[in-house]
């Protein structure tokens, strides 16, 4: 498993150089020192200017070669060429690592790439890591030390508490910060990548999934760098049971084009991004707010695999509401059982005891009845999220006071459960709740969707790493193969295919036919025509021999008509398999990710209703089978329509080998390409297959010969 | 158009008995009259107690006869039979409105229904309005109008604005009001409905659309029980530019379940709400919070038909995100003019002037850039809607003033527009924002989705009412006819069929196709079979004379053998279509709104994807059109997969013509089902129709016959 220990003299230095250090404390130069003074950094704080004798009451350095020691980290505050250089020289004085707020890299244009990795190169030839070029810093809240420009602090300096903040944008990074302090959050460290020359997001995330002060990990990416550190990163924060909440924009064109332009990311393909982050269990917010919301509720730590709400309310309207919200979402609502709710009504005549549990407004007459509701539901219901709805009540002077105490009361019986308040209140009276152990949401919608990705942690956390595929030998031809080489290739390696036979000529075609069994297709065979039926390559419904026989010279005529430079390998003959429901495997490979299956219904499931699933390779039989089921097309290998049940446990193990396939290949294979794939009520099968390689790099003695 | 002027007596009173008036102002009959007493109600109360001569402070009554006039309104909060007596008694004193807090009718039992019948013909009987029974109350803070029970107002009055609610919940209406006063929104009627005996929450709706009080409705519903006076109100509201923010719950199965035990409502078939919300241009909220965003956004009084979004950020980041959120509701955000782009790039040289416009923190140096990049938003860009994310910076000690004097320097050159700011800012500084004229919000995703409903209610407005829709003449059978008496009942009515005969004989048959033509279709025909593919009814592709000769005989065979004691009427002889696209036209009658139109395309479409849309009936054929264009599948009615585009301005006037048809037909008419309608480059058919009719009501000379 990759370390992120490399990062820890960029976040948790002993000593900091700040380079172009000023002695105004609102200056660029200036925020990171007077910011360190004021929250006492531990460690030494060097500044460096060669125009002051000291800065804000610090001793300063004309340069980094006058420093008394090598720091832990160099703070670049300078533009242009001075910051190159000092970066050179920070390198060989020893220094470990490098903030850097200089902009005008890779984020402007083609000649800022070139200074970028020049940058970069310096950087790895002093075996330095690098935070930035064009980053607002970071801050660890734990240890004093705010390498860190923005003027977020200006309202308030970070509270105690475990959320980590990962962001690509420094200014958002910032906003996310202040959002959360606004609400009460605890953010004790926030790290910012800005055009992340070398460290990326990922090893940010890395970082924080091993680092004792962080337990929930909140994330904001416009375009994922370095794939490999993304994902171990995110394995990592699973088996340590953090969950990461993510923000990863620039999902539509206009948001695409966007991050190009702000922090020179790509921002991917987003299905595949999606894919990725639903894998790991990451939760992809649309909103700060959304982020927020989830990352307030991480912080309890509970994450029930098997969850289920229970509501108590003072509003049927709220009841409804929530119900509607929470099967939208599949968080189950159970009733209450039969023996507790015939109990509840006996309470309170006209209560509604199923679930959600409507008290009624007669409990503000009998506060008692309050705690006895909620101890039923936590009790007989067993649920492990509880919501309880009061809303101005919870917050009035007369009521408060009394809801407080009952609810505070039974959640003390059940500290296990996920107990949620939903209540209009002054800030110091929602402050009071929370200090009692409730998660408070004005909104009850809002507070639905965090109870519900409580859960989504807490199977993802289950669930664990994925059982390891079985790689398949694979030996790659030359060049792109034909069909009949294509699905031999993928044969040997576990996805079956039509049967089918190569035939030279007419005869050979015929005995084929009577071998597999009439009816049978006919296709040319040539690596030359990779798209068969636009020249009319193909025949079906062959039904005898002299069906074949008159097929066979019709498509070589076809062949050498429409396409007389091809070399045309003969007729390949197959097998046809009537009553199938067809679907298409394909292998893609993601620039940042590797190779990457989808599947899809065929036809227009694909083409017109871009019904498909995306999955990184390589993936068990199972998740395959996860991925067929959630096609909205489904139903069709069901038995929707009166057709017979498609073969699932086929089809998903062939998918499953064509994902360890992809990655066996290596990254030569370009993509594949299965479709049709056929498939029946026993067994399924490739009936068509196009694979495309890249060149085979030459070898030294091939070069050289 | 409807009146809801009956309503005024509720909602403007002169007068009101308190019927169980208590001295106590936190009882249930005592706190209507501590509030009107506090808030200054302009007209007479009158508590009616037989136990005491004054209640709070005021003279008291023991019975409703002592009364020394009759009350513009009666107050019911006593249970039971003493509730039903009063309002007898109220009646016959000429009292024209009641409002009944008392539970225990239709939501309860069958026995409750039984008495809320009794209740509401009592009602009717004396002329009255009734408001419930098992209603929280109203409020009109413009006269001082409390008969409520809630105890939302412990912590503050309603403020002054233009926000009107109308609920069926009363827990959760005054929830509303509690959330909109805890955000500064004024909102002075609040109108719970409950069980709706009698004035529905239509008739609330359309007083207020209405009413010069309101200029924004914010509706809380749990099912619709008045289509009639619901329709109107929504269209009286639209007339009036009064825009309608609603959250209409119950809409997944645990929600409608929670919906019937709590004000009795029947949740009615959501797609079909949710095509009268948007015929209407009604914002349907999914969460309170949506709602009052929206209707917050909406108090600014400016509807933009033709919406687009300027983004001025110091962030990046925030920048991709909101292009994400534009993109995804489809609020365009174009760039700005290639000039005005240059020059503001000559000014900022790291900027992004495109749009999202990002003028970077550099602007702190030199706030007047802040000024001069809005202008040019506004004046070069002309966007309708601007946001400003400007995070906590916009609410900092040494930013923030800057910020708000070069924005409202250009928000008030530019009053026209919807600006928008995006920070984080204690309370007093929000309001500061407001009072500049700036809508705020600190979530910038939320700040984007508020803008986009203000487009959306400005499409409506400008819309109006749809264009009336000419009825064709219908006679309807007696009985549900067979199918090619369907077909020629709809082909009167304008919706083009299949060329088809009746045939009584093989040889008559044989006639018939040579006339259409080959291939031809042949159906059995009885009006016993509707469902005639089940018993093998349906013969394709007969290419001649011999053809049809025999399957003349096979279908008789057939149903001789199936249905022995089906009535024959002979065989359909039909023209066969080849190359069409199938499409299924519906209608099905909804309790509430009537006839209602469903298409999808055939097959798969609507059997697994359900990709159908609704829509209530009559409607032009522009509407038609727009209704086939949002079909998910509607690419293969356009030439996707290399198919021939169909007639989309054939369907769209067979699908209206349909409409006509169904609203003409009258409540005989229980559905129609149109299925396939077969799609070609030149024109549509129906190939097969099944109408089923409710049996005509005997009238008075049959009755005696």
């Amino acid at each position: 498993m990759t370390s992120f220990r490399s990062l820890e003299p960029l976040i948790r230095p002993g000593s900091i150089a700040v380079i172009g250090a000023s002695d105004e404390p609102t200056r660029i130069g200036g925020r990171p020192i007077a910011y360190m003074k004021e929250q006492g950094f531990r460690g030494a704080i060097y500044p460096v200017n060669p125009r002051r004798a000291m800065v804000q009451g610090l001793p300063a350095f004309p340069d980094v070669a006058a420093l008394p020691a090598a720091p832990d980290v160099g703070l670049i505050a300078v533009p242009g060429e001075a910051a190159l250089q000092a970066v050179e020289e920070l390198g060989r004085r020893g220094c470990k690592g490098i903030i850097m707020f200089t902009a005008g890299f890779a984020e402007v244009d083609e000649a800022g790439a070139g200074r970028q990795r020049e940058l970069a190169a310096t950087v790895r030839r002093y075996g330095m890591r690098l935070l930035g070029p064009n980053c607002l810093g970071l801050f660890n809240a734990s240890i004093g030390f705010y390498p860190i420009f923005s003027s977020s602090f200006e309202t308030g300096w970070p509270l105690p508490g475990r959320i980590g903040i990962a962001s690509q944008s420094g200014a958002y990074g910032t906003h996310v910060y202040s959002a959360a302090r606004n609400r009460g959050l605890g953010t004790p460290i926030c790290v910012t990548t800005g055009n992340e020359a070398d460290v990326t997001l990922g090893e940010v995330l890395g970082w924080m999934a091993e680092a004792e002060e962080v337990e929930v990990i909140c994330a904001y990416a416009e375009g994922i760098r370095d794939g490999a550190s993304f994902l171990a990163a995110l394995d990592l924060a699973r088996r340590n049971r953090k969950p990461v909440v993510m923000m990863k924009v620039g999902r539509s064109a206009l948001g695409g084009e966007a991050a190009r332009s702000h922090t020179a990311s790509i921002a991917g393909d987003d299905r595949v991004t999606d894919a990725v982050l639903r894998e790991f269990g990451v939760w992809r917010a649309r909103s700060t707010e959304e982020a927020l919301d989830i990352a307030y509720a991480a912080t309890k730590r509970i994450y029930p695999a098997a969850n289920t709400l229970g509501m108590l309310t003072v509003s049927g309207g709220a009841g409804v509401l929530v119900s509607d919200a929470a099967e939208a979402l599949g968080l189950p609502m159970p009733p209450m059982p039969e023996a507790a709710q015939a109990r509840l009504k006996a309470l309170i005549p006209f209560c509604a005891p199923r679930n959600p549990v409507d008290c009624t407004a007669q409990t503000f007459n009998q506060p008692d009845l309050i705690g006895e509701f909620a101890e039923s539901l936590a009790r007989e219901g067993g649920y492990q999220s509880i919501l309880g709805f009061f809303t101005q009540a919870g917050g009035s002077l007369t009521m408060g006071p009394h809801i407080r105490t009952q609810m505070a009361r039974v959640r003390q019986a059940f500290p296990d459960r996920l107990w949620c308040m939903s209540v209009i209140a002054a800030p110091e009276v929602v402050r009071a709740y929370e200090a009692d152990g409730f998660l408070v949401f004005e909104d009850p919608t809002r507070a639905v969707v965090a109870l519900y990705a409580m859960g989504y942690f807490g199977r993802a956390f289950a669930a664990g790493p994925p059982t390891t595929v079985p790689l398949p030998e694979v030996t790659l031809p030359e060049a792109t193969p034909h069909e009949a080489e294509a699905k031999r290739i993928l044969a040997a390696a576990g996805i079956p295919t039509v049967p089918e036979r190569i035939c030279r000529d007419a005869e050979a075609a015929v005995q084929a036919a009577e071998a597999l069994g009439y009816p049978v297709v006919l296709k040319i065979l040539s690596p030359d025509i990779l798209h068969k039926s636009e020249i009319g390559g193909v025949l079906l419904d062959l039904a005898d021999a002299s069906a074949v026989r008159a097929g066979y010279a019709e498509l070589l005529e076809r062949a050498r008509r429409c396409t007389p430079a091809a070399r045309i390998e003969g007729v390949l003959v197959a097998k046809q398999l009537r009553g199938a429901t067809e679907l298409a495997f394909g292998i893609l490979r993601d620039p940042v990710f590797g190779p990457v299956a989808m599947v899809g219904l065929g036809g227009i499931f694909i083409e017109v209703l871009q019904d498909v699933v995306f999955r990184r390779c390589p993936f068990d039989a199972a998740e395959a089978e996860r991925m067929i089921r959630s096609l909205r097309g489904f139903p069709l290998l069901d038995g929707a329509r009166g057709r017979p049940r498609a073969d699932l446990g086929a089809l998903a193990r062939a998918l499953s080998a064509l994902s360890a396939f992809a990655v066996a290949a290596g990254p030569r294979l370009l993509s594949v390409d299965v479709n049709p794939v056929l498939a029946l009520p026993e067994g399924c099968w490739a009936a068509d297959a196009v694979l495309e390689l890249a060149p085979r790099p030459l070898v030294g003695s091939e070069r050289e010969g």
